[in-house]
């Protein structure tokens, strides 16, 4: 829960707060006298007004260096070379106990005088998404958002960088990213679950001339005036709330720990055991669709289709309404085949009995056939279908066919 | 993609477009003339102002039988008498394909006079959800706005009911969900990507007095103002869209295909080929933030922590920067391993050697010399935490450590 004892919203634009405790060791980088007072139009380029700091130096010379390393094995250093403070890791510190079982690590910046980053901001627009907790409903919706742009992003004619500050639980550290983002000439999308520190963002924001949104505070309006109920202001982990690892979780976990056992068709004997059981030959997304509903806590088992091999008995004797059939296009199919056969390093033999396009149709057409024999089976053609979507159809299916007589929807009780 | 060829804003909420064909065969069910022309307080009571239907009354009748049948299996019908139709499924056909292979289904209405319903909404509030696409994000936007009220939801002092309507692709049918909403006095949260028709559904819940919540309009408009780039207005999956199944796609199925192959310690010399490796007792949620990480592109490895049992070499020459260790509350342990014991059916003799609170604490000392002795290795708390929770500390963690000197975040090119 972020501390506003010691920022009043007056005093954040001019004079930002110097009092809180800052968890960052280094000097700080919130600017200290922004030059503008009035929001700029957010589609100009934001000028460069504000001054800088040794905290913010330090950034964009990390940034200019480069060093080219490769990004996915930081160098290991030895462990004496590492001191072990969580000074710029506040966030991780357990909530729930206070007896010193706090996250251990090493600083996460490098004495070695070097630095990486993950990805490069030159040459594109960003976002920066700021969150009181997981961050996830932020990345969710500029996702879904960025959606909307694909015209452009594709051909990255507009690049797009998105930068995730989770677990911001001080009003220094937050000053400190918007007064970057005003300076890098970022947009700040936020979740800030105290009215008053996202008020305190939106007004920093506006007079630092940063575009911003709050993503969390209008629809908790909407829902605290459709239920009559104020909400807690906390964010979701924070201390003072009860954390309940009910029904729900439980169910969840082992949806999950089902469906990795049922994967490809191992123990068919379970199948009757599903909630959701798919079928379709190799690469139609069986395991990637399985595990995408697993999470949502269905229990899945999917079972492949190859040509010329039987099918476990049982996917004949189970519920048929919970049986879904993939099918996908033969070319995109061949391809999806190729890179899979070249990923694994498959032999020239396996290889082209996989993706060759007489095999590959004729399996589809194999397939089909069996789909045609259990015409209860729902036929899902997923070309072109990123796994959310195909999974929001065998979802919108599946309870449909549960709730009879009702309007089509998926329903969920809180 | 919505079609609005036939509706102008002006002729909705008092004259619900007939001309535009419905996906449902059944007689419409927009109420025909709705009594008010402003929006009423949203904190009030939703009077029941609407006309009735014959629709609107069956899926009253079919709350109201309930037939107390078990939710989860739906008595099978013999396949003949089984109408295959998707006439009220029309979102499910595929967009890229009009050669025939869209989805087949029955009928999820039942014809044995039967009706069973996900939730019962009763003595709760409802929200629905609406989408042109999968629904995904107006989803996870209630459920994270439902966070700010647990204070009320634990106890079920403000139950609430949500109801998800995805892949709504015509007017006629965001009408007749409206209207719905306006008969139970439920309120509507909406992503529709087409702005006429966002409006349109905000223009039509005003005047039938429903609350309503447009969650991807803001969002969106704020990064065309941003980005200097107009939105599309389609829907991620409209045909018109170009979909490409990019590098993160597969990506997110080589993650995810991994972290399910070397899960529970599975294959451990594969362990240099994981991006993040979590090490901890049973029941510390290995599993399930495995996949969840793999979700979003990480290849996860987990190795069990056994009393007694060594560990695999390959956990200490891995790169140590890449290992997560989990602890848990021993109490907290104990009940979850009672309760896993229980449905697994595990005898006498194994459970109590799981569950006993000496061997609980001893197996957890166990894990905490292990992590002392490789300090390099964070060790998270997961007590009380959610699986998103400790996926964010995991990822704010490895990002850190990837992007030294930057200010801490998690960064991604569009």
């Amino acid at each position: 829960m972020i501390s506003s004892a010691t920022l009043t919203l007056s005093n954040i634009p001019h004079a930002p707060s110097p009092t809180t405790v800052s968890a960052l060791s280094e000097p700080k980088s919130t600017p200290s006298s922004p030059a503008v007072s009035e929001p700029s139009s957010p589609t100009e380029p934001q000028p460069r007004r504000l001054k800088s700091s040794p905290q913010l130096n330090r950034w964009s010379r990390a940034r200019a260096i480069r060093s080219g390393r490769k990004l996915g094995r930081p160098v290991q250093r030895p462990a004496d070379e590492m001191s072990f403070s969580n000074s710029s890791l506040g966030v991780i510190i357990d909530n729930n106990n206070s007896d010193g079982s706090e996250v251990q690590t090493p600083s996460p910046r490098g004495d070695d005088g070097e630095c990486v980053t993950d990805v490069t901001t030159a040459g594109g627009k960003s976002i920066y998404m700021v969150s009181d907790g997981t961050g996830w409903t932020a990345e969710h919706s500029v996702n879904a958002a960025l959606g909307q742009f694909e015209h452009c992003l594709v051909d990255r004619a507009c690049a797009v960088n998105t930068h995730l500050f989770s677990g911001i639980d001080d009003v220094d550290r937050l000053m400190e990213i918007i007064g970057q983002a005003a300076k890098e000439g970022a947009m700040v999308v936020y979740t800030l679950a105290d009215p008053s520190i996202a008020e305190t963002a939106r007004q920093a924001c506006e007079l630092w001339g940063v575009t911003s949104l709050d993503v969390l505070g209008p629809i908790t309006e909407s829902i605290a005036s459709h239920l009559g109920v104020s909400p807690s202001g906390l964010p979701r982990w924070a201390p003072g709330r009860k954390v309940s690892l009910g029904e729900d979780y439980f169910r969840r976990i082992e949806a999950i720990e089902f469906t990795i056992k049922q994967d490809d068709g191992a123990l068919p004997q379970n199948l009757h055991n599903a909630d959701i059981v798919l079928a379709g030959v190799s690469r139609t997304g069986k395991t990637p669709l399985s595990i995408y509903l697993a999470q949502k806590g269905y229990k899945v088992a999917n079972v492949p289709i190859v040509m010329n091999i039987e099918l476990p008995k049982s996917l004949f004797e189970v519920d048929p309404e919970k049986v879904f059939a993939l099918t996908i296009n033969p070319i995109v199919l061949q391809t999806i085949r190729r890179a899979r056969a070249k990923s694994l390093g498959f032999s020239d033999d396996i290889r082209s009995n996989y993706c060759e396009m007489d095999h590959v149709k004729l399996e589809l057409e194999f397939a089909g056939k069996i789909f045609q024999q259990n015409p209860i089976w729902p036929v899902i053609e997923v070309t072109g279908k990123a796994i959310e979507e195909t999974a929001a159809i065998v979802l919108r299916l599946y309870h449909d066919r549960k709730n009879r007589c009702s309007m089509p929807r998926i329903s969920r009780r809180y």
